[in-house]
């Protein structure tokens, strides 16, 4: 069934809008300066939504300033203490992250609801397999279930709705990635709340990116999830780049280059793992979906490097260049391949943008 | 319906095995030494099947003693030239992958599947978006789509089949996620001819990773694929272990230790990421599928903790260590931490294989 319809901030979640990615920052949220800084680069590599962990008065009060300069819509993630979730609210973020089973019992729980109402802002309940509820821990044998996770959110999500409260999102999280998608399809199955999905402390970042793309690729392909955040241990700067290639491979939505590059193999000639690093970096800021082949040979590269915007197949000691589905210049030498490239590219944005 | 089983050397393919994983050396495969020790490399890191490009004469006269010395099955990779198959096959290779498109004809072609039968060898039939025949191509508006993948491979089987030859798999790869997951699907249902499954020219290590898992993961947990191959430009070590965790995250089969850690967020304590890696590090050599978590707080990070094999949950310059789900110690200097974890898993691997 079709999600509700949400407004966060300036943002339209659910509803079939647009799936959105967030992260959260790591930095002290009461160092403004800092936490903006890390805003504003995260918001450069691609993030829609940007939560904050609340932890302390101290972080309650630097989010006035914060939620005035952020160019989006700001979360505040709050534990234990609702008495911050209100504080955060006053301060204009356009949501909150709790865990009503830890934020003091239902009647806190609805005091904040209320103050959610009247702020005209979006809750999540975020029910994480590592931090359910004891009583709800009681019910394992051993491990946490899918049945269990969106039983939690179920009765969490009643205490806020009991306020006439409507604006909530939920998450079903567990760091096994094939159970956090089964809760995910059985909470899509009951509730028109709208999800955020990912898969809870996902692991370093080259391990966590392969379990947060095989669980959100899955679901996002099924239809499943309405926001979503990749969780890594690493800058987050990096799980903005991983959620744009799931939505990308999800054929969701797409942004900035994509190198499409050779597996390397005894055919491959010349420094390919190089030159499609390089041109990668050179490419980072370009904000609008183009594809670009780095292809090191004669068998599959002049049709990827054809199929591509732009691309380049590389013979022994020179290549060939093409661009818009042409052979535009054969045997160039390697080292003006890549500027070619380049420039092409950089041609190509600026033809779209004006 | 359920693929038919193959043998390929010791190993068996399709018909309900475990869905094995493969990748392809990047060393001249003339150069026997280094052939063979990345071979032996990538099989330490995981890899039951390798495949070689055969370009030349040169190459294939390297293949008898690759095959004697390697610890897994070889395939031969071959174009163009149908009596390098030929030759592979003499020598002793487990497999071909070819693509009868290029090989010369149907009457060569044929050869190879007679020759190969008597091998008692294996041929996959590899159809790329890349490589299709100029034939195929005319059919394209502007790119090739999943219904051209399927009936190239069909038209390719069927003069194989011809032969009486039935040791046949498929893969149909685009480097468009999708329209290989389109293809894939579409080719299970037509067929019991066991499918290898990869997105070919996946693109560098972090972002191919990425398409690699949403394909493969959308697939696998679908039962489609008998055997696969992450194509990264990047070291074959490292398609492996790729492949390793996309087949641990679609819940099908583990090895090795697996490293559960949070996202770092504001309330992190102490320098997680730099003990997740440097744990992931101490202990890259286990093949024993265990759970370890590095978690940096204590809303979480218990719980988790006590989930996995072994554990632990940072505080203020110190923190808890887990083991077997129990709270072992706490209040340990972080400098202890990583040591206490690593003791206890190589005792929990020793005690397993005893």
């Amino acid at each position: 069934m079709p999600t509700r319809s949400l407004r966060l901030g300036s943002l339209r979640l659910g509803g079939g809008a647009p799936v959105s990615v967030q992260t959260m920052t790591n930095t002290d949220t009461y160092d403004v300066a800092n936490t903006l800084a890390q805003i504003r680069s995260v918001v450069k590599a691609g993030a829609e939504i940007v939560r904050l962990a609340v932890p302390d008065n101290r972080a309650a009060e630097a989010l006035r300033e914060l939620v005035q300069e952020a160019p989006v819509p700001l979360i505040a993630d709050i534990h234990f203490d609702w008495r911050l979730a209100v504080k955060a609210l006053a301060s204009g973020v356009a949501g909150l992250r709790i865990n009503p089973g830890n934020i003091g019992g239902p009647t806190r729980a609805r005091k904040v609801a209320e103050a959610a109402g009247a702020a005209n802002a979006v809750i999540r309940v975020g029910v994480n397999s590592g931090s359910l509820g004891k009583k709800n821990l009681s019910h394992f044998l051993s491990h946490p279930n899918p049945q269990i996770l969106v039983e939690s959110a179920l009765a969490q999500v009643k205490i806020l709705e009991e306020t006439g409260f409507r604006a909530i999102k939920v998450s079903l999280k567990s760091s096994q990635v094939m159970e956090t998608v089964a809760a995910a399809r059985r909470w899509a199955a009951l509730s028109d709340i709208p999800q955020h999905i990912g898969i809870t402390e996902a692991g370093n970042a080259a391990s966590g990116a392969v379990k947060s793309a095989v669980g959100l690729g899955i679901l996002l392909t099924e239809g499943v999830g309405d926001t979503i955040r990749v969780s890594l241990t690493a800058p987050p700067e990096e799980e903005v780049r991983v959620a744009w290639e799931i939505l990308r491979a999800a054929g969701l939505r797409a942004r900035g280059v994509e190198v499409i590059s050779c597996p390397t193999c005894g055919r491959t000639k010349g420094p390919l793992i190089q030159m499609a690093t390089e041109i990668k970096k050179r490419l980072a800021d370009v904000t609008q979906p183009l594809k670009v082949a780095v292809m090191g040979c004669i068998v599959n590269g002049p049709g990827e490097a054809r199929n591509a915007d732009a691309g380049i197949a590389l013979g022994q000691g020179h290549g060939s260049f093409f661009a818009g589905g042409r052979l535009v210049a054969s045997r160039v030498p390697y080292e003006n391949l890549l500027s070619l490239l380049e420039e092409e590219v950089h041609k190509m944005e600026q033809t779209h943008a004006n």
